[in-house]
């Protein structure tokens, strides 16, 4: 037990997350992390070191353009026919099916008028329509998809955040999606830089001594979880910051999130 | 845009969380209420109006009991071959089918010494082992299984302190779960009191005004993901304490939480 102290106190056991508030609606090629820099100064903040940033992943994608209009999309035959079975927009669903690496689900039970498409993003993610989402679109007609590369954007962001604050920062880009076996959507992470995605406990013991076999909190999932608390979506705050958890500068990616499909007992 | 104001500054955007420190080792018949305020007194703290505690199960459990010796349980018949399959211990198996209403996967892998149980917990969670756990038992041999009845646990502890510190409180029980397509594992609800299990926002708009059709955030599941930022377990800090959130108090039920089987496309 005694022994255990130090390390106890050399945790932090206090943080706090906050909203950037006031952020402008994001459109094709404005500056996130000059508009986050911005709101930050109005609100009286700015970022301290290790601060944690977890940004919605529709305010990424808009500035970066990932938007299509549907009026400009010629639905293939394989788009027009799974439309047919759930009952879509064939245009929306070739955005899905360009968006897939394959299709893993889809029904359209009697009671629904729209249907259910699950399908493994190209980035590996399994979700809901390949995570192509009308909601927060900034017009009728158009679908927001993820960024190309997620971590990448993350990485970019965080980097200029950094020069400009001078301080070492995370991110954690974030989208909403369901999940089998429970009701209601969680946020979970789509795209990291530089905290851990996941915190391996490999090695470490358990209070009582033994090995924590099997324990890896999924970290990045925690912090887009978390982030949910407070991102309203009708609220328009994309950005959540958060101060004081302790965590170690890396070089992570999303994949490590991805669980390998040969260890996957459901899909 | 403008009408979108009151409603934004009304929601607060700032919250705290931190963790009840030197809490004890529970063991069966303690009063973990009152352990708690104990440990919130040593702490100089107290709690206040619509705080939220999430608590891991582990220390409801130990408290109520709900812990098996391996040297006292007889495996059945089913159990023994369940065990040979994956290479588990007979008696943990029994403890887990008890534990069960069915085994939803089982598999050992020729690269796995153990291999994996999902089962369907007989409250209905879908889940590695059906939450049977040796880990942080407070000896080998030892097996901690879920509280009998997580919602009446959490409502009444949320009763007790709410008696002691005369404000109106909301708690979530977690447990840690693995996931289905992605790696590592986040806490889930396994219980809750005062607290939604889950928001919903059907009715509501989005920024732009378009419905939100099925934007239902599960709100038990995000604090206790959160609550895994600090809860790390070798520290034994089984108990957060969420400060500043806006919350409705209602009657909910994990049941919320359980996807109907025949809505759920993976089991």
């Amino acid at each position: 037990m005694n022994n255990l102290k130090p390390v106890t106190q050399l945790r932090p056991r206090l943080m706090s997350m906050f909203a950037i508030e006031n952020l402008p609606d994001f459109t094709p090629g404005m500056d996130l992390s000059a508009e986050i820099i911005a709101a930050l100064d109005a609100q009286g903040e700015s970022l301290q070191a290790f601060d944690i940033l977890v940004i919605a992943h529709k305010a990424v994608s808009k500035c970066e353009g990932a938007v299509y209009q549907l009026e400009e999309i010629e639905p293939s035959s394989e788009a027009i026919k799974l439309a047919q079975a759930v009952n879509k927009d064939p245009r929306k669903v070739e955005v899905i099916l360009r968006q897939s690496r394959r299709i893993v689900r889809h029904i359209k039970r009697p009671n629904q008028d729209e249907g259910i498409i699950i399908a493994e993003h190209k980035l590996g993610f399994i979700c809901a329509n390949a995570a192509v989402d009308e909601s927060n679109a900034d017009k009728p007609g158009q679908l927001i998809t993820l960024p190309d590369d997620p971590d990448q954007s993350a990485q970019r962001l965080c980097s200029a955040l950094e020069t400009h604050y001078q301080v070492e920062l995370g991110m954690v880009i974030s989208d909403t999606f369901g999940r089998p076996w429970r009701m209601g959507q969680t946020n979970v992470a789509i795209g990291v830089a530089n905290v851990p995605a996941i915190k391996s406990l490999f090695g470490e013991q358990d209070a009582w001594g033994r090995p924590l076999k099997v324990t890896a909190p999924a970290f990045a999932d925690e912090l887009a979880a978390a982030s949910g608390l407070l991102m309203d979506k009708e609220a328009k705050c994309p950005v959540m910051v958060f101060r004081g958890l302790s965590w170690t500068r890396q070089h992570s990616h999303i994949s490590q999130l991805i669980r390998p499909k040969q260890e996957d007992l459901f899909r």
